[in-house]
This record gives C-alpha cells, structure tokens and sequence, in this order.
C-alpha cells in the first residue's frame, strides 16, 4: 500500500517519520507542494492521499487524481468548505478530516493567556525587556480568585473548565446543550445573561454558526461586569470587534485574549514585517498592553501536529482496507 | 486602639482601606515613609506598629518606638533577618510576621511561565510586535505532554502540583518531608536523581538552607533529560547561575524561568532604563528567547497584598488584645 502527502510541512515531519516507523508494510511518499492538477501526477500509483491546504481542491485537481485512479482524499484539518463536494461525489470520492486533533492544545492556550492578562504579563515584560525592574505598579490578579465564564461546553470548553479548576477559579458555564458531566459538576447557569453578570473572565467556545455571529457585542458587553476579560480563541466573527474595542476604550473590559480575528484571512500567516500592515485596527490591538493577540496559534502544537498527521493517514489506510473511521466525512 | 503603619505603598491602599472598613472601632494612621528613629515618632500614641521594609530595625529604632510606649511589630512580610533580635528580645518586643500570604500567586507565576517556554510565548510574542504573523517554526509544546518533577511539596509546591494536574501533566514530586496527600496519590519518586532523569520540566520550591544552595548546577543538570526546562520562583541561590547559563548555550536546557536571581539585592525592584545595567550576565538572560525573567514578583498579587496587610493588622490587634496567633514570630 502506498500513500502520497501533500503541503508536508517541516514542523510535521517528525509526526510523519513517527507514523512511518510504526507501519513498516506501508509505502510513504510525500512533497511541501500543495495539490494541485500538476502535482497530482506525483501521486501516481499511490492507494491514498493526504493533503492540508487553503487552496480550494477543484473539480480539475480532484478528476487529475481520480486520473490516477485515486478516491480518496484525508485532510489534515477539519475544514472541508475549499473541497468541490459536488464533484468529489460525482468521482466517488471518499474524504476524511480530522475534527478533534488536540482541544487540549487550544484550551491550554486559552488558559495561559488569560492568566497572562490578569497577571499583566504583557507590560510586566515591557518593564523587564527595558530593565526597569520595578514591581509596582504592576499588580496581578490570581486565576483563583476569578469567576470565569466558559460559553460552550464542547470539547475545548470542558478541558478549559478543567484547567481552570485545576487554579481553584469558580466556574459558570452555559451550553444549549447541557454535557451531563458538567451538569452533574452544578456548573451551569440558566442563561447567557446570568454568566455575563456573573463573570470576570469569559470565553467563548461555540461554532460560528449563524445565530452565534457577533454574539459578543455592545449589548452583551453591557451585561458583564466592569473590568470583565473576554478570551476569544474560537472563531473571529463570534465577537463584533469594533464594539470590543469601544469597551476596552471605555474600561468596561479590563483585557482581551484574541487568537482569531474577524478579518484574519490573508492577514495571519503572513509576514508583514517591514511591509505596509493591511490593517489598522488589528495592528492598534496587537499594540495594546492588554490586549493578547496570536495569529491562530492556538492550535499549533507538537501534540496538536501529531495527531493531525497520525489521524489523517490512519484514515487513508482505514479507506483502502475498506473500513470505517471517525475521521470519515459524511457529505 | 490605634495601630499605626509605615512604608503604606499605593497598591496596598485598597487592603488597608478594606481592613479599616471592616474594623471601625480601630484608629488607623499610615504614612509611605518607612520605620527610622525619626519617623518612630509619629506612632506616638498608637498600641501597635504595622512595618514592611529591607532596611534594617536597629536597636535605636526599637528604642525609639519603645520610648512612645510601643512593645510590638508586626511584618507585611516573612524575612526577619533585617531585626536586630537581640535588642528586640530586651525590650521585650512581641514580633509577627505573614508566612504565607498567598502560596497561589507563587503557584499561579511558575504554572503561567513554565507554560510560556513550553509555548515558546516570548518569541511568538516578538513576532506578533513586529507583525510577522507566521506560525512556523514557532510551533509549541503541550503541559499536558509533559512530566513535572517538583522539588519540595511544600505550601508552593503543592499548590503548583495542582495547577499542573488540571492541565494533565504527569507529576514526580521529591521532598525530605513526605506530604500526607502528595503521598496517597503516589507521586513521590525515592531519589532527586530519579526525578532529574524522568522530567521534562524541573520545579524548585525549597527554601535556600545551607543543603540546598546550587543544588541546580552542574553535576545535577548532567542528571537530567536532553532539553530540560528548568523553573525557580524558590530562591537565586538555589541554582549554580554559570551552570545553567553553560547548559542553556549548549542545548542540555531548552529553557528557564527565573523570578530570583543569586544577586538579585539591589538589583530587583529598581528602575535601570536609560542607565548602566550593573549585571551583564542577567542582561544577558533577560535577552535570550527562552528564558522567562521576572523581577521577583511571583508573590505579587492583589490577594498576596491583601493577605499581607490583613494578617499583619490582625496580628497587631491580637498582640494589644493579649491573644496568641499562628504569625506570632517565636524568637
Ligand atoms: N483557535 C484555534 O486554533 C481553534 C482550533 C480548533 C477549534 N477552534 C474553535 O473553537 C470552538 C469550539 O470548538 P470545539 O471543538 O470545542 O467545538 P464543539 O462542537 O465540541 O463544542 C461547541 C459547543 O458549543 C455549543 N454551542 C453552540 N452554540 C452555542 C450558543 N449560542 N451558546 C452556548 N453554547 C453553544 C454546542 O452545544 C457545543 O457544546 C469552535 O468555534 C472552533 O471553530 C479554534
Ligand atoms: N518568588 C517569590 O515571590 C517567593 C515568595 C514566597 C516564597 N518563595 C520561596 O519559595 C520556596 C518554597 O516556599 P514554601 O512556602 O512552599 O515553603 P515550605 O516551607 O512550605 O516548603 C518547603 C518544602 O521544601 C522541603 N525541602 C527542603 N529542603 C529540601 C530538599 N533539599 N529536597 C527536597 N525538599 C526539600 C521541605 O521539607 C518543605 O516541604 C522558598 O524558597 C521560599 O523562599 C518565593
């Protein structure tokens, strides 16, 4: 059996050397091209292959594979929008993606940061980097002594719960759907309203579905308490930026964890150093001493790579052998 | 009763005024200046003196308070080195002082930092300054992968041990002392050694005793993994600082968080901007991408401030009112 990569990243090479080791009988080849319908050639007597890329995968480039008498493509990644379903149906096209590769990896990032605003990190570092070595003004606040507001209970929100009650922090949480272990915790709070009153810290986790677009805005804003944190590492759109901006103006909120952005496409994971920046606004938010911006980040971890390699060519395997996975796409 | 209090800084005020508030029927003055023979003076009249200062109590000042009357001191803070004892003890003067006034903001800084190198958050903190907005290579580590030696299961330690376990990590604890709790969940290894060479990370919590001066140095460091990351919020004098510097420049560590440092008196807390900076070696640390220094200010926290106020007022009462407390300073 033999399977082909594409877009191999260096960061992902010891997760690939690491799956290679431990399936000896299987063929791996692979290239840091991304897939397209030249590169598809390369691919050429493979069973299967594994891809992760922005790049919209066409009708031509998934007919250049099918050309190669390959239907199947595992991803890397979650996100299946850039994928021509209605040809990968008409090709016959099995897909998987890989949907939970480390949620630890995100609700860690979301713990340390907020911890980092409340202990004022960001200036603290300031100081040091430029040898003013004075401890006053630059009090911090404990983790356990916040209550913090978790909106959405799915995976990364429970492992944040855990996190933060590993520091002792109360914890109020709110889900439209109730997790029975949470539930049984007591942790749940009847409305959004109710947790927005509740909180000094509050982060999101839901999808960015469309009821749930701009839900951080000026209205809710007003529910929170003064000096409310928002920690926002789901989705861009979830809040309205320019309100948020407003209330860290005005003092209403204290801080702000952003490892998304509702503009973030063809902003983040480039580099801008030296050129003129595209955006404004994002640029006076990465300036702010307490306001945490990451590009994205959140997810980016050995652990997180790990499992996105593993996951993707178990399931390309999984495809050839003719069994089902997890990790299969239904569509 | 009155209780007088000296070298008040701002960030206190808000405990003070919180103290005053809850206990109307106490006459509360303060001043910013700390205790001198001269400023003694101003206590005329007062039951009890509340004091945090490095300068030294000296016999003239103690007799400069006994002379209004005054028999008793109460600390903000642990250190009693700074009084002369001798003539505290002829003047038959009650001493307190605050031992633990918030473990967690100990606790709460290691977990933070430690989890910032595994991140590598420093340098993707620079590259987000300069807006290059590039994941890669800055790709981090995960707590929850990682096995946490610590070093004394004391009031820090344990809390510390807590913190981690909520983000999953794997524990290995050593301590002189067992702790009852440490030990019923099995975490205690029987030797330093055994936990040097079972840790990705090293955390040291003990105090600085004759035994324990550079326990981190060479020999030790040589114990532990390739890639170590080491961790004191303890104690400067705890670590061999050329030691871990050589082991840093060739890799043996891949990282350092250090709130102490061995020459750390006169140093801290003072403002170097614009000035010669009068260690180049700590230069040299505070410039490196993974290495976490911070000014001593682990225990700086609203709470810890709170706490420390709190403790040493009610101290003071209880002296005036004849009651024995848990900050009493056997001398
Ligand atoms: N920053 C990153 O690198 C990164 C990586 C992965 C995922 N994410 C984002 O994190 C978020 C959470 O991911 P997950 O894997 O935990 O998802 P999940 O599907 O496991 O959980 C989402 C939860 O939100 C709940 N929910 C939906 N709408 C809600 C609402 N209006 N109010 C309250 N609860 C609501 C759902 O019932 C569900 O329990 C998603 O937005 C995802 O896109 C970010
Ligand atoms: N950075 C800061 O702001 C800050 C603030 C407070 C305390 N500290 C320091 O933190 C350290 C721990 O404080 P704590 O309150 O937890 O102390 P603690 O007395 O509660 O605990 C210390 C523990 O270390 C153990 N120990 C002593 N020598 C040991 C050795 N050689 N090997 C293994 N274990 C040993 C003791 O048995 C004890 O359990 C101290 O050095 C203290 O000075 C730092």
């Amino acid at each position: 059996m033999k399977i082909f990569a594409y877009g191999i990243r260096d960061d992902e090479k010891p997760a690939l050397q690491g799956w290679e080791t431990a399936h000896p009988e299987i063929e791996v080849a692979y290239t840091q091209e991304l897939l397209t319908t030249e590169s598809a050639k390369e691919a050429a007597g493979s069973d299967g292959v594994v891809v992760y890329q922005q790049l919209p995968y066409t009708r031509e480039i998934l007919q250049a594979l099918a050309d190669e008498g390959i239907h199947q493509l595992s991803l890397r990644n979650v996100g299946i929008d850039n994928i021509d379903l209605k040809a990968a149906k008409e090709l016959g096209f099995k897909i998987s993606n890989v949907a939970a590769y480390s949620p630890n990896a995100i609700a860690e990032h979301a713990a340390i940061q907020l911890a980092r605003v409340l202990r004022r990190s960001k200036e603290l570092d300031a100081k040091v980097a430029k040898h003013d070595l004075r401890w006053a003004p630059t009090i911090g606040r404990e983790v356990r002594m916040q209550t913090v507001g978790i909106i959405g209970t799915g995976r990364i929100g429970r492992v944040l719960i855990q996190i933060l009650q590993g520091f002792g922090a109360k914890i109020v949480a709110y889900d439209i759907f109730k997790n029975p272990d949470i539930d049984k915790q007591g942790l749940y709070v009847d409305s959004l309203d109710e947790l927005y009153a509740q909180s000094d810290v509050i982060s999101v986790h839901v999808p960015s579905v469309k009821e749930n677009i701009h839900m951080l805005n000026k209205e809710s804003i007003a529910k929170m308490k003064d000096g409310a944190i928002l920690v926002n590492v789901a989705r861009g759109d979830l809040m309205d930026t320019d309100d948020v901006i407003a209330a860290l103006d005005s003092g209403k909120l204290s801080g702000l964890v952003m490892d998304v952005y509702e503009n973030e496409v063809g902003i983040f994971n480039e580099d801008w150093e030296g050129k003129k920046f595209p955006d404004a606004r994002l640029a006076d938010l990465i300036a702010r001493p307490n306001v945490l911006v990451t590009p994205h980040t959140a997810f980016y971890t050995t652990k997180a790579v790990l499992e996105m390699v593993h996951q993707s060519f178990d399931a390309a395997v999984a495809f050839v052998n003719g069994t089902e996975t997890r990790n299969t796409v239904k569509y």
